[in-house]
Order: C-alpha cells, then structure tokens, then sequence
C-alpha cells in the first residue's frame, strides 16, 4: 500500500481536519465529532438535504456540501456507513424549519442507519422523506436494489437547487426523483484500491485485465477480460445503459465521465470524445457534459459513464443551477 | 499499460476532440490544427495571455484558457512542446491589440518555440513579452535554471486578474513576474507515469518507495527511500521552501495542496492538514488553501506543495478574482 497518510486508522479523520482547515467560511462539524460535517451558511426556511455514506469517495459525499446543493453528511469510516446518531446530529443542525431529506446510495448499512435517524428525529417533530440513488444498471437486473453511484450527483443537482428555490420537501423529493428516474450509469475498473486498515486490495486485476460493471467498493462486474479501447468501452457501455433507458433520436441528455480515482483526465476526455461520437450517430443530443472526478474509490482506476436524460425544461434549470462547495462549482 | 485510450498516437488528439465536443461554448481551435488551443471568448483591448507546453499534464496548460485567466494554449504531444508555427497561430488568433504575454514553464523545448513565435509576431508588428515558471525548488539551486510545476497556478491567476482589469502589457508581466518570485513548489511522486507511444514507465519505485523532488516528467528527485508520512513530507517539503523562501511570523500565504493525477483527494486533503498544522506553529497565516489536481503527470501518484507568499493587498484580490474555464472554476 502507498499512500501519503500518517497512520490508517487515522485517515478518516485527518482527511476531515485538512478539509476544515482548508475551508472554514464553508464547512463546519458540530457535537464535536468531526464525522458530523455541515454547511457553515445555513438558511432558514429551507429543506434541508442531506447525504453521507463511507470515506473513500471524495468528493462524494461531502463534497456536494454547499450552496444550493446540499446541506449536511454523515461521514462514516472508510467504505462504511455513518452512524444513525451522526446523521440525527447532522439533521439537528442544518434542519431550517421545512424539514429535511435524506439523499444518499442504496446501500444497506446506510439504509438502516438514515432510518433510525429519521426515527429519532420524528420524535422530534422534525419532518424527513429519504430517497436513494440506484444508478448503476450493472449492479442488478432489478432497478430497486441496484447501487447508487456517480449518478446521484444528478439527484443533488435537482434536488439542490428546487431546495435553493424555497421548494416543499415534497417537490423537493420529486426533484430528486424525476433525476433518480432520468438516470443511468455503468463503470468499469483498471485496478483496484486498497482500504487503508486492510493494507491490501481484496482481489487483483492481472497487468492487462479490466472488470467492467465493478462497482465503487469492488464489488464483482459482469466480466473480467482485457482492457479495451475507449471507443469500444464507450459503446459497451451506452449500450447498457440504453437497453435499460431508452432514448429517442432527437432526446437531450447530460453526460457525466466520472473518473474513479486514479485515471487521468486525460483519458477521461478521450472517453468523452467516443461518448460524444456514439450520442451524435444516435442522434441523441447533449445538453451539458461534466467531465472528472464526482464519486471515486480512492486511488482505483477506471472511470464510469453517467446520462440522464433531460425529462423536460425544469430539470435543465436544475442541472444549470450555480452551486458552489469546496470541491464543485458551477456558474 | 492500462490505460483507456484508442491508440498511443491518438492520445493527443483524440483528448483534444473530446474536450472540444464537451465545452463548445468555450473553447476552441484555428487553422484547422486541433493543437491550436484558443479560448472561444476573445475580449477586444485586453492583453493577451499565451501559455502551452506538452500533453500530459491536466489541467495544466490548456485547462486554464477561460475567462479572467488565459487567452490561449499550443499544445504539445506527451510530454512535447508546441511548434513555434502552432504558438503563433493562438497568437494570431487571440491577440486583441494590446500585446501578447508568453507565459509558460521553464523547459528548453517550449522557451526556443516560444521564442520563435516572438520573432515571428514581432514581424507583424504585434507586441510580446515572456515569462517562465520555474517554482519547482528542487529542481536546481539555480533559481534561473529551475523547472516550472504546479506554481505556475499563481502565475496564470495574478496575470490573468490583472489582464482581465485591462492592465497594459507591461502591467500583466509584473502580476506574473510578482507572483513567480513569491512563488516555491516541492513535489514528490510514489510511482511512475506512462507515456503512451513508450508503453512503458522508464524508472521504477519499489512497493514501498517514493522519490522525493522528482520532476512532472519523472526527471530524477533528490533522494529516493521508503515511502514517509504525511506529516513528515509537509515537514520536509516546506522546509525545503522555507529555506529558499524565508516568511516571517505574520505572513499570510497562499496554499496549493497539488495531486500529481493518481493520488486521491483524500491523501492531499491529508497533506494539506499537515502543512496546516505546520504553518501554524510557525505563525504564518494561510489566506486560502487550493487543494486538488492542477498540474500532473497523467497517472503518477504523488503530490507538490506550493506556497504563494502575499506580498500586498492587490495579490490577494488577483488570487479572490473569479475565474472559469471548463477545467477550473472559481467564485
């Protein structure tokens, strides 16, 4: 393992007090837990959003903390989840009086922990709606259980910013669910990453190998083979993701290249470029591309392909938005 | 090599057709030369700034064309410089009747084509003057002889505020001039780059080794061992600047916490805490902190530090003014 870190048991919370000492007008955590991270520029009246999910990932899921995007993250420890308690903590505090949405990946620690705080918070009197990212076509036939990856980012898009627009936690949860339903995505890994306490990576890809359909933790893809070339893996994957969400010629999309870590952008552009030529042989156009690192997995390599078809007028404000974080802006 | 590309010799351009395709609004290119790098927004009375250099090396050159920064960019193959043919054409292009600045990095390769494309313009009576970074410490105890890194951010953001506030020629050159002498970069990588059409990286670092004061091309650092923490490497690395550029309790800095390309977000915000942490103790003031990649070596892990002294109020306002090019934005 090769890592510019001081001790792994360390690296959660090192990465959080270089964050807060880099960013302070921005980013503050409250309860004394520095795992508790929330917006430093609360405002009233509100819904107040609210993601979190493992260390591991940057800039998700903190990283999308800020103006007109989201409002608060549990952080939990490297690829687990926050505890229930950080996230009621996170939720006590940028709560402003409209009440709060959970927005984070369909993954079952976090699904069990987002709960109980919205328990503990009903008991409070604070209102709360949660919904989940499921993006990844590959992870699972059925669309219900599939994990949330880089496509969320679409979701804190639209949800941020009808949140921006003084939206009810209703429209705000449909914001975030039109994004949910316009959205696919398929990834693929070059090698693996290596959890810091482990030391090791949990399986090896060999020197001319690729996993297509991995998912940000490692989990298992569809097939292990040799790497292909950026076209062939722009194709593969534009397939996968239309057979699951099919476009007509003359549709709008927005495109996200997310690179997992290690990949450089570089490459990240050559994928764009295929991407871009299959859209347009298609006829399919898009509206805005975003193209670099939005959900990684440490110092993995590879990179995934986001589209999220732009469902009608609205939702284009919302991807069009400015929002500004330590780790995003857009004008 | 595992990289996701077409083919060696494509990386260049097929890059350069993916960008374009992505950020049409923004930037484009003349003379039917995609290495012709130009920013799509030319501003009539303004200086115009020039930089370029080889592939390889996101967001650096080309990624900080874009408003309040950049006019245009040569493009260089991996690791290549631009042809004085190619500079003089972005030249051409985005001049706007106050003059041209060159700059760009200190290497023999890009200040003889640079130089060229001074004679040449200065043939149709356009106005030039040079400028090159050479921040990386390390490199040489020679300040005149070192090479330009990650610093030459500073460069680009004092030059591009001052050009963007109509400053005459002259005037820009000494935002960039004042910027380079405050400027001090040290870097260190934990594991080699590719260059495409090499297939191969032409040094090695053992599982547990790093090179200390390597160069963005790989050229050899001062001293290669065992992989160090976090905390040691601030130490050492800002000692190393420190020693070159002496601060005073008091004086505030600029931060530039930079990834070489294969290094998470997570470890340089880890590095970045550290330097915090250090720079505190000495009583030396950070007025912001930049952190991520702005100059790299396509996949080589590791990371710079640079420190930007302020040396009056006008730096600071050159460093807040917003900027936004489709690699980089600020607000």
């Amino acid at each position: 393992m090769k890592k510019i870190i001081n001790a792994p048991e360390a690296y959660t919370d090192d990465m959080l007090r270089g964050i807060y000492a880099a960013h302070p007008d921005m980013v503050k955590y409250v309860e004394d837990d520095l795992r508790c991270y929330c917006t430093a520029k609360k405002k009233q009246g509100k819904v107040a959003i609210i993601t979190g999910g493992g260390t591991g990932h940057l800039p998700l899921f903190l990283g999308y903390v800020g103006e007109n995007l989201l409002d608060g993250c549990g952080v939990g420890g490297v690829f687990q989840s926050p505890s229930s308690e950080q996230i009621y903590n996170v939720a006590k505090e940028v709560e402003a009086g409209a009440g709060v949405l959970f927005l984070y990946g369909n993954y079952t620690g976090d699904i069990m922990n987002f709960d109980m705080a919205a328990e503990m918070l009903d008991m409070d009197d604070i209102r709360t709606a949660s919904i989940v990212g499921a993006d990844d076509v590959l992870s699972n036939k059925d669309a219900q259980v599939r994990r949330g990856v880089a496509g969320i980012f679409f979701m804190y898009k639209c949800a941020g910013a009808m949140a921006a627009r003084m939206g009810t936690l209703e429209e705000v949860l449909d914001a975030a669910k039109k994004a949910k339903e316009n959205t696919r995505t398929v990834g693929f890994a070059l090698t693996p990453c290596v959890i810091p306490e482990i030391g090791h990576s949990n399986f090896t890809l060999a020197e001319d190998e690729m996993a297509f359909g991995m998912g940000i933790h490692g989990e298992p893809g569809v097939w292990n083979g040799p790497v292909k070339t950026a076209d062939d893996l722009a194709e593969e994957s534009v397939g996968e993701i239309l057979g699951d969400m099919p476009l007509n010629p003359g549709e709008e999309v927005c495109l996200l290249i997310n690179g997992l870590g290690a990949t450089s952008q570089e490459e990240l552009y050559i994928l764009s470029g295929s991407v871009h030529r299959l859209l347009e042989q298609k006829g399919i156009k898009v509206y805005r591309t975003f193209v670099g690192e939005y959900a990684t997995s440490m110092e993995m390599a590879g990179a995934s392909i986001s589209i999220c078809r732009m469902a009608d007028q609205e939702m284009k404000q919302w991807i069009d938005m400015p929002v500004h974080t330590p780790f995003y802006t857009q004008v």
